[in-house]
């Protein structure tokens, strides 16, 4: 058919067009460089000094942790960002919650599944082969029929994975593998999405939360760093865990925490809405449990689990997809654009992406390091949720050159190592000058320049959530940056330099993007 | 090549199509989930009790009644919302104004015009038969010769019609049927079409306002509900009008109120720029003018009511085109986009669209009640206005399942009998527990969870007003619900149910959608 | 026709795809109409007075000023907007800098050239000359072998250009005329772009600011008006430059102004970083630059320079562009959309058009005057910036019809002229009235009504920014009027008017559209 070809070109050119998959679907858009957010702090704020956080909070539950870094801070309230690292322990669940802002998750550490309900999307998951039959019986009382069982998609993540939750969204999250689980969060306070109040608040669908767990004030000297943290933490969850089974008091009441939505709501009535007596009514209601946020499954939660072969085939499969998407060549997308359309869209849509494989890499270069950018191109659920993120792995002594973001703030989450890091603003001062170390939270203010260099030592791993669907990072030296930009006469009437001055400030690192080798200043370089 | 003609046709469409081109290329738009909005509130703002809302002002008109739902309520400031209630007598004439943010009316009962002028809208409406012409001829001094009107378009509308209304747009609004016309209003304050200031302002086109008028602080016990409280509002009206007639002072004077625009320009300045004599620039002005904003038309506005016969066909020719619109058979929108384009699309946009009408039910059970949305889907004009509004009819003892907005406040406007509502915010506290009856609003803050049942005497009718223009919803329990697309092992986890309760919670109401059958809780329900 | 079936099929799909429609036809979402913007002012925020600004700082630099309109007027705070004026002496450049905020500038006298670097944009100017060449070896120190240089472009812009400057962007300005350079520079500080902070600021890539440059504190009735106010200026400049050559201590420390950013880094890490030596560092630190935001250069920026015949060709073809743009014959845009597509729209992108020239005008009447908008339509950069601008000259005793902005504020800076101005709230209270003169800055809030008339022997000539990309304004009278738009008999029963009287006021002015004659009010008027 003759037609079919350039039709075919123009769809393909409409879909990869940067940013237009999304408005054609209809929930994207408000612009591939800007998001709309309103100013969360009230006038006075200035970020004029800034500080690495340290996780000010901790709450204990059966099967886990939750830190949140100071959500008191000046800075954070100021950006409208809120931040919290959550651990947990193998066959540890994350009760489902619902948030009243978006957020992107980076798993730092282990693996895990999550299931998102969408409203409308259909339970095209299904588990009812004999195996599991068996082991769901054996968690039962008393059944020996067979049980089936569908629910909506589940999906896996693993280290080094972005995961994209919309406001609003349930969401849990289980831990299938056999290290503990560890996820910075990030959330977009300011995000539009969030019409509710400018802090984060998680509405809790399961689970007790007024008493019961502890609640540990931590300074910022308190938190240990390093991979074998999360080894002393795990002691101290099974410490926590037995404290709990002990029936110890907590220590102090976590002031975000509150009771599931269904404590509210009246026994008889919730009962009746739902169709179930009121003894059930009164376990959604979870007065009596000790367990918190995240619980143990005994058994495991098995029957999600589908065989190694198969997850491996669904691996190969996502990754083929992906280099697909990457070079253009096709897409799955949401062909069937039904009345529900938008849902129908939500329900088939990707979440979670891969930014720490090497393979992944915008920016490799073995010696100096690697940047990943996962912006709504690459994920086109991040127009809705309206962030971005960058991974990046800087080698021992590298720099990355002076940059700053034009359209976001930056929340940068140290993964390993550490570095010197300064952020300057618009009067020239340097609101930050020290060591970022892992485990450390820094907020980097739209527009402020930023200049870091790793360790000598340990090299500097971070990654970086931007409040912007498309984050524009502007960068002052380098193959694609502004002095590159800018004719010689224009830099030497500026700094006042001779033209050789000029040409080696424009020229000294034009064959490098945005990392750049360790200690070698050119002092001289002539073009060809 | 054939296939090339129509396909750069469409191209250049699209590229130069008003706005198009920036979408496009991904830096336009913004997105069907999502409503740029900022925090009205101050930071403190926390919906922490909330009250089901009377009408505390009355305004008292020639030929109407304005009532304001507290403008002062801290929940209403907080979310941004604004809503009045406005009954216009049978040739009531709701003068000219505009106002600074968007809003949407639900049509309670009776019929009228409205009219809308959009700049540069064409006056494709004509009056100048005969027949008109005499009653003109009737209402003037002394015209006989033929006397040719032309003006933008008229929109007919009745009971159980959405209305939506951009900001900063012209309207005025008449009552051409035989019953007081009584609308509720609610105004998206926060919306970002309303740069002004965070509260609702009315700017008037014509009449006096500062004094004239009488107004009432009514308690909440003083408004009395049911069909009948509109006739004793009638008689009441005539009272006033004849206290108008009387030159009773008024009682108080009316916060809001100001006198029209016209009145701040110098009146020779003003007969200047329109090209009258200064007698009609004061005209304008109407210092002595004490109808107030809801005149009488004695003759009535005949010229502009189409032979009864023209009015059945133009009302089925709009419901076949939104029949039409359903099925996706065909659309009727602006093609010819022109240089003005932004504006022939406001030209031609469709403002209202009936969602009371059973057959407009998106639900339907005759035992249990209907639920009829529009959103941007079906009402494009929406996209615009960022809001949606649902209907919700729910039979005597009915319950709708426990729900809460993902994306959006929601305003409830209760047009017919009362129910019990409980709304659960983040901690799992009640921040309202009661009834809620007719002619009351109640404002939903979103991501909070509401259970409503109706009354086992009345039943329970009434409308919500979105601030998102495609508000989602998620549901806790039945066939689209959370609890259906978790899997059954992570409700027993969540909840420490066995597998048999589990799968009670799960399936108990999975053939239902959002409305349940009265008190039939199901105990026992296996597969099957 | 083969090719229409998936051609129509493909248009039904994007017409019914969830939202698509609105984006198509430009007014959905985030839309042709809105500008999502927060509430930069604090609640109490009423617009109840406003005052004709001027410049309440001016800062004297080595080449030239910049003046600020009162950075604490109350007004500008609550509307979210900044006004600068800058003035550029010959051979001055504007040293680099990026903004917090969009903006747009009005080029009131003057012509010069402006780089922007956009990151990623490729360097696709080169300056490789002979001719250059030699210049370039003049100034430099001791060069001979041939130097070539690439940068990115390069914009020219003359006397009567919009030119828009998006958020976050790195630009410099160069006066390569004869006559100083004046610029009349907006900011929309509530803009999404903007996530620092509600206040304008400047991120200085060069320069030294804190000290060394005179600040003069100016009552309003300091600045002379007129063209040959900035021969005064001119002069001062001279003077100001001996003083600073001469070593006079500032007067007042200007406190918007900071150091440039390099002076927040460490000198020897910003060294490694760039790859330079540390002298070269602190060059770019320019401690000792007494120079400040804008510095001559002595042999003037020649290599950018083409020759006036390829000027000469540059502006027609840009002309002929514009022209086709009008007539939609054509279209050169992005049509590499790669992965790195946003950028490559961005470097191709048009940053200026002119609205002066009265063939530009959208509506001219050589004895009334014309006007002149430029929307997103004309210049689509301005869906980024979301600004967009008027061009108003008005000959003398004419009149602008009443009117207001639906959706937008409107910034007017005087280019020449005088006139009278009435601003009228939404109580009909006059907020302003009063005459606005050469060099003045009103603001003007959305919705409120205003009312224009020129100065009988001067005229009146001005410039509007407004705060959205499609601003919509509402006129009261004329042919595209609120009047035009409604029935005689609405006319007729809202302001208590005759049959006659309500035809007068209607079709007064229904040949005219925005601007009207002088002093011929025609007190009868008939149809036909």
């Amino acid at each position: 058919m003759r037609a079919s070809s350039p039709f075919l070109c123009f769809l393909f050119f409409l879909v990869f067009s940067h940013g237009a998959f999304a408005q054609l679907f209809g929930f994207g858009g408000q612009s591939a460089w800007q998001s709309p957010r309103s100013f969360a702090g009230p006038r006075g704020c200035r970020f004029d000094r800034l500080d690495a956080l340290n996780p000010t909070q901790r709450l204990r539950f059966e099967a886990g942790t939750v830190e949140y870094y100071d959500v008191h801070n000046e800075m954070l309230q100021c950006a409208g960002v809120s931040a919290r690292r959550t651990i947990i322990e193998p066959r540890g669940l994350f009760l489902p919650q619902y948030n009243n802002a978006p957020s992107l998750l980076y798993i730092i550490q282990g693996r895990g599944i999550k299931g998102i309900t969408f409203p409308g999307c259909p339970e095209t998951f299904q588990s009812f082969q004999p195996e599991s039959e068996q082991i769901l019986t054996g968690t039962a009382e008393s059944q020996s029929q067979r049980i089936r069982d569908e629910h909506q998609k589940v999906h896996r993540f693993k280290q080094g994975d972005i995961v994209a939750l919309p406001a609003g969204v349930t969401y849990w999250c289980y831990n299938d593998g056999d290290v503990p689980l560890v996820a910075i969060q990030v959330f977009d306070v300011s995000n539009t999405a969030n019409q509710l109040e400018p802090r984060q608040r998680s509405f809790f669908l399961a689970g007790r939360h007024l008493s019961g767990q502890q609640t540990y004030e931590t300074g910022p000297e308190s938190y240990e760093t390093g991979p074998q943290a999360y080894e002393i933490e795990q002691q101290a969850y099974g410490a926590g865990r037995q404290a709990y089974e002990a029936g110890v008091r907590p220590i102090g009441m976590a002031p975000l925490r509150g009771n599931n939505i269904f404590n509210g709501f009246d026994t008889q009535l919730l009962a009746e809405a739902l169709g179930v007596n009121a003894e059930l009514a009164r376990q959604l209601q979870a007065q009596n449990d000790p367990r918190g946020e995240i619980v143990f499954v005994p058994g495991g939660l098995r029957m999600l689990r589908p065989s190694r072969s198969q997850e491996i085939q669904q691996q190969e499969f996502e990754e083929s997809m992906q280099a697909q998407e990457q070079f253009g060549e096709s897409w799955q997308g949401p062909y069937n654009v039904t009345a529900n359309g938008l849902d129908e869209n939500f329900c088939t849509m990707k979440i979670r992406t891969n930014i720490d494989r090497p393979s992944r890499a915008d920016y490799y270069n073995q010696r100096v390091g690697r940047i990943a950018r996962v912006d709504s191109q690459k994920l086109p659920i991040l127009n809705l949720v309206q962030m971005s993120a960058t991974r990046v792995v800087l080698q021992r002594n590298a720099v990355i050159t002076p940059h700053w973001c034009m359209n976001c703030h930056c929340g940068m989450y140290v993964t390993q190592g550490q570095g010197r890091v300064q952020v300057v603003n618009h009067q020239g001062r340097a609101v930050f000058d020290g060591t970022v170390r892992q485990g450390q939270f820094l907020l980097i203010p739209q527009n402020f320049a930023v200049l870091k260099r790793a360790d000598p030592l340990q090299g500097f791993h971070w990654v970086t959530f931007n409040t912007n669907q498309n984050a524009m990072v502007s960068q002052i030296a380098g193959k694609l940056s502004t002095f590159k930009g800018m004719p010689l006469q224009v830099l030497m009437h500026s700094y006042r330099l001779s033209i050789e001055q000029a040409r080696r400030l424009k020229f000294s690192r034009r064959n490098e993007y945005t990392l750049f080798t360790p200690r070698s200043p050119r002092t001289t370089l002539l073009d060809q």
